[in-house]
């Protein structure tokens, strides 16, 4: 099949060319920009929504009983308005276990809640590097399901460091989840990633210290939203203009809710979704919807061109010159910086 | 002052030179990246030391007491063998908290246990971005600090991301901590972390659990350190060769040792610091110390090089061409690879 080919049958709702067209991109093969490629015009209207918490949080089981919910209450409200169920998409990632297949695992657990539902799709990232990190990879893979036509795509990631941080803003609405009795200084721990949270959620809220955790998220919340705003960025992009930040759109101010939910029984889930979708509405009236948008799509364009920019000097080089530079600075005799220079010169 | 001065005074021992050379080397001024260069040349002879862990495993206490049991261990023995105490840096990243203050906190309540000491030298990493990213400006912060002539820079991390693998990989021992009852999976969570830990410590090992958190790392352990080999590394560099991945040293296997400690009252520090003299002996015997120093160091270039490039592409770039390729990828024309294509055919 060749990738024309591909391409529209992912479009015509193909899962099997769909996961074939998921690992072509994820690997970075040809086959799999070219798909990507004539994809692209057809995305832009999937909700990608970020959900991202420590290991602990009971997150994974959260976004099944999400999915569940989204699936069965568009069809028990179908009988009133004839919508079709939305269509959603998981894409489950995790930077900080590449190889003991964590999000292989969790997949697996999900996929006996959710496998069998046609309008389900779920995606692990297990790849990194191929596209220039995990981040570029999520990327491509979430315009591919976002092209395929996929209502909502939720990119699920775990932890606080800055990889989670880079892939949240991939997303319209990012949801951070907490869970009582995880540490006692979240305050300090999780600052970076409130600054980036749409809807604030403490799971597993039968369990007790769940006013403290949701005090101290509170008091967090205080402090970091008043701050001087500072743009959450990968440290090699430097280009993002202030008004593009996607995280403070015009217009009036979002304050994110702090949501208690128990994911094993469903409780809190459909405020959940009511949160979801008022953050999207909340979007479309200000502008923000756009802002983002743009904000990803340089961010991912700002990578990208790194990326390339990197090899394409590299296959400009002689042989040996960047062993030789390099060796200078394993020798101490020119500094990093100086390399640089002397790399860039030798280039021309 | 000018550069040459500020690098020579540096060495000659003056810690306002110094605390000015980091500001300047963190912002990326020319004076500090000048200074850099000066330096360079009197680095490689610190041990560079990561520690890493979540928020509220005491990590910084442990910092604290390791520090002063350095500079007192050091002054007791002193009458024995005449060797001067180890004079100590220590370097508090936090890429998580990006503008509360977390590191700056912590710093303060260190300044109380170890200010006034000339042979400690405190700095908490508050900037990310000038040099490209909190692991670069790490990197050259450390560099100062080597050349300053401290026989051991302390490099403290927060979390379990990328980041924090990538700040650790500037170490040439990374110590990771743990304590008990942080919750019921860090066999997942911290696989990634785990591959990279010379040194486990589980700290708080009076509170009750401490055998479960033993048990839990000495299975990840097990999971983590057979797995096959895996180049932790930032997402944009590409290239560093399988044989110089700094943590697998050529010779005899160091199986990582796990210590139990109690930061508050100097339970298990003399132990800590005799694991981190055995690493260091370790790496020195088997040529690991080298191989550590290549990969760090052609890691830095790479990043350096990769910011440079941008930097240059972008100044070649004639107005409004950016813009331009950027809104074809806003309207869905062309793909961000597309895009890419698009900005090194006109940047020709």
């Amino acid at each position: 099949m060749d990738e024309i080919d591909l391409a529209g049958q992912v479009l015509a709702g193909d899962r099997l060319a769909l996961a074939r067209t998921l690992s072509s991109v994820e690997n970075g093969t040809t086959q799999g920009m070219q798909a990507l490629n004539s994809l692209f015009p057809h995305t832009g209207k999937a909700h990608l929504v970020g959900l991202t918490g420590a290991s602990g949080t009971g997150k994974s089981s959260l976004v099944n009983q999400l999915v569940l919910y989204y699936r069965k209450s568009a069809k028990l409200s179908r009988s009133k308005n004839d919508e079709p169920p939305l269509r959603v998409a998981i894409v489950a990632v995790d930077p900080t276990s590449p190889f003991t297949g964590g999000a292989i695992l969790g997949d697996r657990i999900r996929m006996r809640d959710l496998a069998g539902d046609p309008g389900v799709f779920i995606r692990s990232m297990a790849t990194r590097g191929a596209l220039g990190g995990i981040a570029a990879a999520t990327g491509a893979v979430v315009q591919v399901l976002d092209a395929a036509g996929f209502d909502l795509v939720l990119i699920e990631t775990v932890g606080a460091g800055q990889s989670e941080v880079d892939i949240a803003r991939l997303a319209h609405t990012t949801i951070v989840v907490e869970a009582p009795g995880l540490g006692d200084d979240i305050q300090a721990i999780k600052a970076g990633i409130l600054e980036i949270a749409d809807v604030l959620v403490v799971n597993k809220a039968d369990l007790p210290g769940v006013e403290n955790t949701e005090r101290a998220l509170r008091g967090s919340l205080g402090l970091a939203r008043p701050a001087p705003k500072r743009v959450f960025h990968h440290g090699q992009l430097v280009s993002v203009p202030e008004q593009d930040e996607p995280h403070s759109p015009s217009g009036a101010a979002w304050v994110p809710p702090i949501l208690r939910t128990i994911a094993i029984d469903g409780t809190g889930i459909p405020e959940l979704a009511d949160a979801i979708a008022a953050h999207r509405a909340h979007l479309e009236q200000t502008g923000g919807w756009q802002q983002r948008d743009r904000g990803r799509l340089q961010a991912e364009l700002d990578l990208l061109l790194q990326n390339r920019l990197l090899t394409d000097f590299r296959s400009r080089l002689k042989d040996g010159t960047y062993e030789d530079v390099l060796a200078g600075v394993l020798e101490r005799r020119i500094s990093p910086f100086q390399a640089v220079d002397e790399l860039v010169k030798r280039n021309r």
